[in-house]
């Protein structure tokens, strides 16, 4: 999977519009955008929708989460295998919502590696990004937890913790894609998070919740590119 | 959902036969075995399958687990209304291989009446069994955890467990429809789980790993018929 | 270990005044009321302070929880084996700060009967309560979540739920003390549980915070024991 | 706490020569083999027993894990806060059998420096030595969860674990001090553990289930002390 910056990850949580006809229609105004015009876009929808959103577009499908563990007797349980069959590109885990302890991010990177599978991996303070950075996964979302779903953008309000973070994770990884997550809500917020150094966004909430998803996505979009230029 | 006994659950878990072709093949043996003998089935798919299972069969569809939140910002996790959404039946909950609190069941168990979904709850032990029984889910499964995948049938080598459970739930709860799990493998598993009083078994590997789960299936629908007249 | 009614236990949990001096005061302090009223009195201070308090105090001092484990391999565990071992005269079991799964539950009370410890359940709704009666522990404590620590009482505010455990928990339970908990703050609060047909009271930030602990458990003693009259 | 190498540290995890009187004696072979020999030793109990060792003996005591807590309403929980008014110089996190998210052990290695508390965080594979190393605690031990309580020293069966645990985490950690765990059970195992770059060792069962532990970890002293010449 090749990402050219900006990028723009929709994690779609559980909310009521995650799910069915709605669930669709977001993912498909995420691949117009993305067309139209040019930024990198990947939707990560609850585990029972991937297979419908994998055949019907083009962008990216990830999962928000998948279980530390080999195919197997796991009752209840999503190996990263289980992701890859219906299609899906990759996966986000350690989010603040569902985190995992260390050993099994390690466990969760290596398998993915090994599956031809992209991952995320999501981090609360720069100290923690730094380290699960040198795991190794594609990309590190810094998401201080105290502003995810609040609408105050840590791009914002807190940029000293975006700066802080891309300084300490280059220290030791200098290729990993890194995003700014929490609290990002409008286009300002997501051009801020260019300018501080990271690749793009993760965002939930501001485009889930929206009425006019398509726009609040396009806005964003062409904010980040015209930061990037 | 009108369930008449026997009752063959078929617990997927995350086996290489779970997912994609494979997880079509056995629901649709499910099915026939279903229609030919006239046994109630239900299978239960990981999540990323369940969509398709739907489309494809009539038989009721289970989740093997579901998280006890409601829909909002839950990154990785399912409420019941996802499940329900994608047209899932019930779900299956507390199984050893995903054990919840009793708090957490009890709201499982609420919200599902909510929803018009049906519920078996898993238990260890006589007295667990009873215990979850006072929460009045729909189904109750005893499987002493010490024999799942063994291939040893509880039915057999401990009915003592079965007898017991029997006992202590109907004490409590005279409708709930109990389940016998654990090691159930042959025909004379399942045959000796109806003559113990239960109504069913709870069945993943012998099925799962099964070279001919069609075979593996008749034979315990029929072996069970005839032990119920 | 023999509790007449009324029973006041004191959670420490892990305020402050849990440690040290302040413990070891307030454990005075409740020792002292219950020579002088009559009533019965049990204080849970943090694992780290139970053996001091053992060799201070007179009252049964309890565990706020132990592990649901044997004595082993456990790093960062604390099986029963180690409160009695300490001189703790039983344990808390299943706070909402710390639930347990329900067949960890069931362990543990097995394991206390054992070793002679004496158990103290807690449950969040009165469904819960009488499920887990049913696995027979010495006293089952009725705790809204919503309402601990906010200073409102569940016997005042939501008298029904008192009521309510009462019936179900009888109906499969004949000799289990049931104890009032969550927002218990004033001597008219615990009259008001007594009142409703429980044996005592789980009480914590009322008692650990308070400026004059000893006057606020004298106080609450002396309006139960004149309910119960 | 200054430590100087060698250094052993003994997990006393929670087998029944963990408590009471056979906790001190352990204890005090320790103080005796440090004084004798000149190694640093530290004795992790169980925390119910830390408060007695700290009176009895001059070594540094550790907790063998703490939880991610401030003080306050956390029935059940032990904070970094109340190991250190009992008299404790440092606690063990993420071992094996007590694992963290990899926020929550970020969070604790901050609440000790601020507490004047020494941190020994445990690691399964080199990279997460690495990755933990990021955050500064001031010991990290390598422990393949694979060998912990076999017998079979990671030193001896796989000492390219260690060459490479040392490779890669002084790339981004010059001064934190590095422990080889896992499988140590002779004075052999021991003097390789210091042969191969690090400081010493983390034992638990080769010491806590010896006839005479004393005798053992006097001869692991000397052979890491000859090692280090």
């Amino acid at each position: 999977m090749f990402l050219r910056p900006p990028i723009i990850v929709i994690n779609y949580k559980a909310y009521n519009t995650s799910f069915g006809p709605t669930a669709l229609l977001i993912a498909r105004a995420a691949e117009e955008v993305a067309d139209d015009v040019g930024v990198s876009m990947i939707v990560a929808p609850p585990l029972t929708e991937i297979k419908d959103l994998v055949t019907s577009i083009r962008i990216p499908v990830f999962a928000q989460h998948v279980d530390p563990i080999d195919m197997g007797a796991y009752t209840g349980h999503i190996p990263p295998e289980a992701i890859k069959e219906v299609g899906a590109k990759g996966f986000i885990v350690n989010h603040s919502e569902k985190r995992l302890r260390v050993d099994e991010i390690a466990k969760l990177v290596r398998k993915a590696v090994g599956l031809g599978l992209n991952t995320l991996v999501c981090a609360d303070v720069p100290e923690v990004a730094a380290a699960l950075s040198l795991l190794n996964p594609d990309m590190i979302a810094i998401e201080p937890p105290e502003l995810i779903g609040t609408g105050i953008a840590v791009s914002k309000s807190k940029p000293e913790v975006i700066l802080n973070t891309v300084l300490k994770v280059r220290e030791v990884n200098k290729s990993i894609i890194i995003l700014t997550g929490a609290g990002i809500s409008s286009a300002d917020d997501a051009a801020k998070a260019v300018e501080l150094g990271t690749s793009g966004i993760l965002v939930s909430s501001a485009v889930m919740k929206a009425k006019e998803p398509k726009k609040v996505l396009l806005e964003m979009a062409e904010a980040m590119l015209k930061s990037l230029t």
